[in-house]
């Protein structure tokens, strides 16, 4: 589906340019350093990072395009015999200063394989998340509200069925607790004809270009909240979580570790800075109990 | 060879008190905090745990026994049909507060296993490893000595066998560079005859006796040196691919996390303050560029 794949890899170019120059414009102190990269096996991409911000403390925009010959390890996990394959994705990852403020983590992407030069296979996937360190069931809803709206617009069982995938992979099994308040997650998303796949575009363009607006309205909100260095303690303790989420159970992490995909944009989504304690524990009826409360089983946020 | 099961379980008790003691005694702040807990499916341990100390900033000292049915992970690793087992084994990690100290890790194990309650394989297994911040090679140098120094008293072979093991062991493939300087690393340590396990019982107790002194040698000198903020910061920078290391490569975290082993003992070995910095390059023809270098292939010490 040529079509369809340069229309989304005009997109994911569109709407980093897009997101980027309106978290700057939030942040007013930091800029995107931007860092072009080559793939030797064939493509590359373009990393954006943000750091040491007024608003964010760290923050990445990545868009990836790469081609080539499907990685051993691909074509098993996929069932599928030696193919070369395409890959176009942005993923993004904002870390902001205040602890009052969630993280954020999005992932757009567009997989298409051939054999003999023919394509065999394509879809989409991907996703968005929260993490809140402090929780506020306000931002949660709105959050939620607002993938609900653009998922409504489709199909009426994409908000709940994606909502409920996206809470069982964002599990920090280990820990047994969620990695935040979720959001949506979506996988293998086919079409057996050319409208159908259009849709499945649609659908993703339309969630590329909405997210950022309740995302950053909640920052803006969050972002003027006072905080103290036991706030930030706090935030600290748990972006360990998101390092523990990330380098033991997410997917898109270890398969690009394990390819030999580039160390830095994939490692941009870690937290700048972060505390493991040993044992710590929040204190009984506390702002922090709360969260982890919160966190031990998937909630309905609409 | 209950006799010797019996006497190792012994020696990590005894230990585990004469490290923490000694550590006590150096930092001359901080205690350690004991944290008894109780294994549901059989056995237990004592995690032992001093935090913000003068000299330590975190460190662990962990003693387990623990017991019941072969996990189904562990019998295919091993290649076993479904059996009982018993393992028993002290490990630490040890993080200074100035960044001129090293890290340390060291685990000394003892493995059993049971089909219809006779024991139809044991062996030991073991290792320790240091991780400089800044490197000072008179430290490396005295580390590895001290270590060869034991091997040699059992077998003139031992050092280099085991040195390589460990080079090779403690590599952390995604950043393509050592963890540290190495140390020793071995595992399967078999004995055909009561003789050959009780000799490798001497080994395990003597490189247990023997590795704190020069470690704690090199801490005691480093620690009175002086440190700017810019060499914490580097320390925490380098503390994150201790973590990377540790929740991507390293087999004994992942399988304790795999096999619902006691999460704040097995992650008591993360370091308490971290940094990612997106790409951060160290000052050509500073230190800590020089460290980079010494870590892209793995040295002999002595």
């Amino acid at each position: 589906m040529a079509e369809i794949k340069d229309k989304f890899s005009d997109f994911v170019n569109h709407l980093q340019k897009k997101i980027t120059s309106e978290i700057e414009l939030l942040d007013q102190k930091s800029k995107f350093k931007n860092d072009k990269w080559i793939r030797k096996e064939g493509g590359g991409g373009l990393t954006m990072v943000i750091e040491n911000g007024n608003v964010f403390e760290k923050g990445g925009v990545n868009v990836s395009k790469v081609h080539g010959i499907l990685p051993k390890s691909m074509s098993e996990l996929l069932g599928v015999d030696q193919s070369d394959f395409f890959a176009c994705g942005i993923s993004m990852v904002l870390h902001p200063k205040n602890p009052m403020a969630p993280t954020f983590h999005s992932n757009l992407r567009f997989f298409e394989l051939y054999q003999k030069n023919k394509i065999i296979d394509c879809w989409f996937g991907g996703g968005l998340d929260l993490t809140p360190y402090y929780l506020f069931e306000k931002d949660a809803h709105l959050f939620h509200s607002s993938c609900k709206k653009i998922c409504d617009k489709f199909n009426s069982n994409y908000y709940i069925k994606f909502k409920e995938k996206c809470d069982k992979y964002f599990w920090n099994t280990h820990r047994n607790e969620a990695r935040g308040v979720g959001g949506l997650f979506f996988d293998y998303c086919r079409g057996k004809s050319k409208d159908e796949m259009n849709n499945w575009l649609m659908f993703i363009q339309e969630l590329g270009n909405s997210f950022m607006d309740p995302y950053l309205d909640i920052v803006r909100k969050r972002t003027k909240m006072r905080y103290s260095k036991q706030n930030v303690d706090w935030q600290q303790i748990r972006r360990g979580r998101y390092v523990e989420f990330n380098l033991l159970h997410d997917k898109g992490t270890l398969f690009g570790l394990k390819t030999n995909g580039r160390i830095e944009s994939i490692l941009m989504s870690m937290p700048p800075r972060v505390k493991w304690n040993y044992d710590s524990k929040p204190e009984k009826g506390s702002d922090e109990e709360n969260l982890i409360k919160i966190l031990k089983s998937p909630k309905n946020w609409i």
